[in-house]
């Protein structure tokens, strides 16, 4: 008997701060089979951000051009910037037996489910909303306003998670969350749905 | 934030000599979440099989009294004796959380997954239909005429396993394998559809 595997999407959400993007580098760093799509986005580059690897950074006259070419899987407004994934680069990497990570907010996480219902789902939870307010202060990088609105965001964003197929709660440190993704990872890899068995005798 | 769950039916199965009781019990010992649901069966206890721990051992006239009483959530004839799953045992065991393994065969698990589609269904290979013949060989217990009739039973249940979530060939030893199917349990045990969330603040 032989399995091939198609690629898995993997689509990661959360509120700001809840450890998602930890979580996603890490899954990057120790499973192989893991890619990370480039999205657009018109927000300007954060320091230490690299073009074209980390985002296609593009203006808005330029967002709109990709959204009139359908180019989008799914796009949305988040804290102001707009965030596009470009459905070419996520179908052409599962294509090909890669594995891809989808790190957006629960309304592009939504058109995706919607266009793709074989992605996997997984929604982080921080362990609580005070711990969460400490992460965003802890960071330093953002004004007493823009906490008020990821606050605001993380409690709309938590109260529609009932769409995600996996939830867990990143506890710090992120080993122990880490190794329930990877079980997550690990198991929708064996999903049938994306096997071909030969039946080789 | 707080996550409670309810239990999860596990459905294991596979060609006899696949390795599922093995796999099966590897789950029972290293996973306390996990308990078997004792069948009622026909078939003549084997040595070493305790009443009413392994199988409630049944005549022919008892089964067909269950049958009438409504009391499987599947039963099926398999190598001409009759296996039937209490329904009563296993809903009682997943409202107290506990976890719930079935191992049965092809016919069993579809009636199941009719009744209980948030069931989580494996389907274990054997390496090679060769392979499988010489463990079947190796056992002693059988007889040329019992292993003609398994084997043709594997190739059906084998060409049936498309209904099944997850697939995984069991190569010997089966520690490897053992990992696959726990990563398929670790993560199941984070679906939100058998998760209550509590916002605690």
């Amino acid at each position: 008997m032989k399995i091939e595997r198609t690629g898995m999407l993997l689509i990661l959400s959360g509120p700001s701060g809840a450890g998602k993007g930890t979580l996603g580098k890490m899954l990057l760093e120790q499973d192989d089979s893991f890619c990370f799509s480039v999205s657009a986005t018109t927000r300007a580059p954060r320091p230490g951000e690299v073009p074209d690897v980390d985002y296609h950074f593009v203006d808005d006259r330029r967002f709109d051009e990709l959204i009139g070419q359908n180019a989008f899987l799914e796009y949305a407004t988040v804290h102001g910037n707009r965030y596009g994934t470009l459905r070419g680069d996520v179908e052409n990497r599962l294509r090909h037996g890669q594995n891809v990570l989808l790190d957006i907010d629960v309304q592009g996480a939504a058109m995706v489910m919607a266009r793709m219902p074989e992605a996997v789902s997984v929604f982080i939870l921080p362990p609580s909303f005070t711990e969460l307010r400490e992460r965003l202060v802890k960071r330093g990088t953002e004004t007493e306003e823009v906490i008020d609105r990821r606050m605001a965001n993380a409690r709309q964003e938590v109260g529609q998670m009932d769409i995600y197929q996996y939830v867990l709660i990143n506890e710090a440190p992120p080993e122990a969350s880490f190794l329930k993704l990877k079980s997550i990872v690990d198991a929708e890899k064996l999903r049938l749905s994306r096997c071909t068995v030969t039946i080789d005798d």
